[in-house]
């Protein structure tokens, strides 16, 4: 039989080897994932993504089905990761901080096949299938113990297939589930390394959940580019200023409050030279960048969504005391385009932000009129604001559902934040609208105060009408213990408003 | 008017931003290109490429034309790749070392519309546009200093378009013109980069010539990594060994050849760390790679053709020592198989070598039947022999037809004998390589004379002289009663060695 007879699929150049195989294939020893106990090379790793494939067909998983993981860090969870290529099935990461009717609508609307879970979330799994009946329950430990279905394996990427459906908060409504190809995520990996470079010894440290798009797009490039990826369950700032120190671990991607958490735990000791990047997803406060400059830490500003299978523009740190508040450029294979009253804006000028390139979802699952209102002729319309500076340089503005329009004035959030960050009693600040004044809603601050230094709410609001102009002066600051935060560590500014100074912030997870 | 109405193509997944512009946007300062004198930032080359696509719109040359380039290194050489992408035009470099008729051929067959050469190839412009007359001649000076055309220039890259004609002499006859597009040369820097890595600071230094596949890779990769270029106008051992010191040149592509005489120039002097890798495209003595691992040398044995847009197999120092002999593993994006008797072959067993992936060309300009024989559904047909190993390392036995490779030249015995054949006074001709001078094997004739017709030996060879570049014409012609064939007829050429005038050519049917 000659190679045209072969029965095989025709040849499409979206076709690539699976990346897990040929890296198992080229650096079978190299440490793939360690993940407390567990200490995987790419060969362990390719095994333990073939083990995931059988079990799962043994289960009656098959090509198209759409598998749920609703599970903390732990080595498993880059195992499922990679066995959905060989089997072609979809994986649905679900946020482990969400109630059980909150996923159940999730897993319905995605129809999933089977829902993988941790031990210790029994009850709610329970909960879930009380929802959604039809639903097949399965615990991780259960599911890794059952006998393997031995089945061809599919030994290739289809770059147009899914991989990922995540489900995101939008503005209104319902959560909406992103969906992203394996094109998706090759092309992040590719535009990221092209931005970052690639070290041989290139080391990720994730305490990020891999729930989320941040944690879950380094389990995909630790394959393509054959780096080690070391994975915590949670954050531990002083874990994982340790595993800097012990483990070279060369890029950690952080929210700015994590980092502060480790500066802090750390004191005045340096990191080592083999920390290349320590990589921001959030709007990190200018004091902390500051300081981060001080010590020579190499912090690269980023940002991205779900919606674009994670980071799709970033500043570097050679830029970052010549473009202080800016996220930098877009990725090589991405563009950026502000859009104002339906039309490019020109530079400096506020607008939303659009995103193009191939690191864009294909859409929301089920949500065609959703998916036409955000990707336009490829454009992806963020929601976000934000401009282009002279030298094109992105700087985010706000998240538009943040925006506080009071008096016919646009006030956003953030930038009050940034000036109650720099007052020294305060350690962390949100800042929402209250509908509490007759021009409309005017900005209210909740704020966490340093235990050392005293606190005077009087002179706080002084410190901000010497920063601010007059509507942007929080009208009413409260003192919290903490604030409510999403588990991927960004503020939940929506929650603020239902907060008062009297309600535990533990509450709010 | 809204971003759905502007009057733009509509999106496509593989148009990505032009790589070169997004790098001046992103690293203006940084070192783009260094030949002699001429020192370029990522904004200077920007700058020059604009430049260069201006002074050809200007002469009339428009999208979709075929501009060739008959020049030494030269940094214009560089401005002139990154031109195209602005206009549209396809790249046909020239082998400076072919003769005018030859050129010719390949200016006619590829229906080239501009032709711009070095100075000192004055004479040779001429001849060709003798044969060629309809074909429009400018020296690269007069190019340059010309008035531009002020047009709007193509920003954006589509993957599936043409930037590249290479022509390559084949099994048979004419040489063929191998088309690369965009997406090639991509995936070819991509693939690169995932099995190199991709240091900030990296510095590539081109000895190879621009006009061969090798060379040009190097440029495309500069501007889709953002790394550094020093161009030397041609190989010189003590200026690369200079180089690699003072420059910190971290990846350098060489032949055997080359890096034996710098080794040789360079004495027991060690190399310094920012030598990342040295790339040998061609099979290197195992001597010579014994010497280069007790120096601790980083050499990386490449496998790659014209027609798959450089190097697709690579093996890495670590497994140097481990893989004698062997050219490695394919780069992420690709596949090998080998072919025996029209099916896969087991490993261990010799076949034909074939390559899939994204960096394969997509045919040979105006040859159907030659592009169907060799890509067929995806797969390349080499021609070329060898085996995999157990691990699925590649083992080159021979190269296509028993190619010679003579001072980084590929010299195509098939090319040779048509022209020996040409000749009046021969029946039959056979070539192959002798190993008899300091660059490697040269060709050698073995012919059958025609019974009534007298030969002449000198006659012969300035027959040769007028028909085919220096390097090409035999160095010695033995005249023989017959060739040793195949049961098939097919020439032996492998047996053509151990022959000599005297040995009854009977003897090796």
């Amino acid at each position: 039989m000659s190679d045209e007879e072969t029965p095989s699929l025709p040849y499409a150049e979206q076709i690539l080897p699976n990346w897990l195989i040929r890296r198992a294939a080229t650096m079978p020893d190299r440490l793939a994932l360690s993940a407390g106990d567990t200490h995987w090379t790419f060969a362990d790793l390719d095994r333990a993504a073939r083990q995931c494939a059988g079990a799962l067909a043994a289960r009656g998983v098959m090509a198209g089905d759409r598998v749920a993981l609703l599970t903390r860090n732990r080595a498993e969870f880059a195992a499922m990761v990679h066995a959905m290529p060989l089997l072609e099935t979809v994986l649905v990461p679900l946020n482990i901080r969400l109630t059980a009717p909150e996923l159940a609508w999730q897993l319905a609307d995605v129809g999933a096949r089977l829902l993988i879970y941790d031990d210790d979330r029994a009850s709610q799994a329970a909960a879930i299938q009380h929802y959604v009946p039809r639903l097949d329950i399965v615990t991780v430990e259960n599911l890794t113990d059952t006998p393997t279905l031995d089945l061809p394996l599919r030994e290739t990427i289809d770059l147009d297939a899914l991989h990922t459906i995540i489900y995101t908060s939008g503005t209104t409504g319902h959560p909406k589930g992103a969906m992203l190809t394996y094109g998706n995520h090759w092309w992040s990996a590719v535009g990221s390394a092209l931005h970052l470079g690639l070290y041989n010894n290139d080391c990720w440290l994730v305490t990020l959940p891999l729930f989320h798009i941040n944690g879950l797009a380094i389990l995909m490039r630790g394959a393509v580019y054959g780096a080690s990826v070391i994975l915590h369950a949670a954050f531990d700032a002083a874990a994982a200023n340790r595993v800097i120190d012990e483990s070279g671990a060369s890029i950690v991607p952080l929210t700015s409050r994590m980092l502060q958490c480790m500066l802090d735990e750390r004191g005045t000791q340096s990191y080592p030279a083999t920390l290349r990047y320590i990589l921001l997803g959030d709007p990190a406060p200018l004091t902390l960048l500051d300081v981060c400059e001080r010590r020579g830490l190499p912090v690269v500003q980023t940002y991205g969504l779900t919606e674009t299978a994670s980071h799709v523009v970033a500043l570097t740190p050679a830029d970052m005391s010549r473009k202080p508040g800016s996220v930098g450029q877009p990725l090589l294979p991405l563009e950026v385009r502000i859009l104002l009253d339906g039309q490019p804006a020109a530079l400096g000028r506020v607008g939303e932000i659009l995103l193009r390139g191939p690191t864009v979802m294909s859409g929301y699952v089920n949500r065609p009129d959703a998916t036409a209102a955000v990707l336009r002729n490829g454009w992806l319309h963020t929601g976000d604001l934000g401009f282009l500076d002279d030298d094109g340089y992105l700087v985010v503005v706000d998240r538009r559902n943040n925006l506080i329009i009071c008096g016919g004035e646009q006030i956003y959030p953030a930038e009050i934040e940034a000036v109650l960050l720099a007052h020294p009693a305060i350690v962390e600040a949100g800042v929402t609208g209250s509908s509490d004044t007759e021009w409309g809603p005017s900005p209210q601050a909740w704020i966490v105060p340093h235990p050392s230094v005293s606190l005077d709410e009087t002179g706080i609001i002084a410190f901000c009408r010497e920063r601010l102009a007059q509507h942007k002066v929080p009208q009413r600051i409260n003192v919290v213990e903490a604030l409510p935060r999403t588990a991927a560590g960004k503020l939940r500014r929506c929650v603020l408003r239902t907060m008062n100074a009297e309600t535990p912030a533990s509450e709010y997870g």
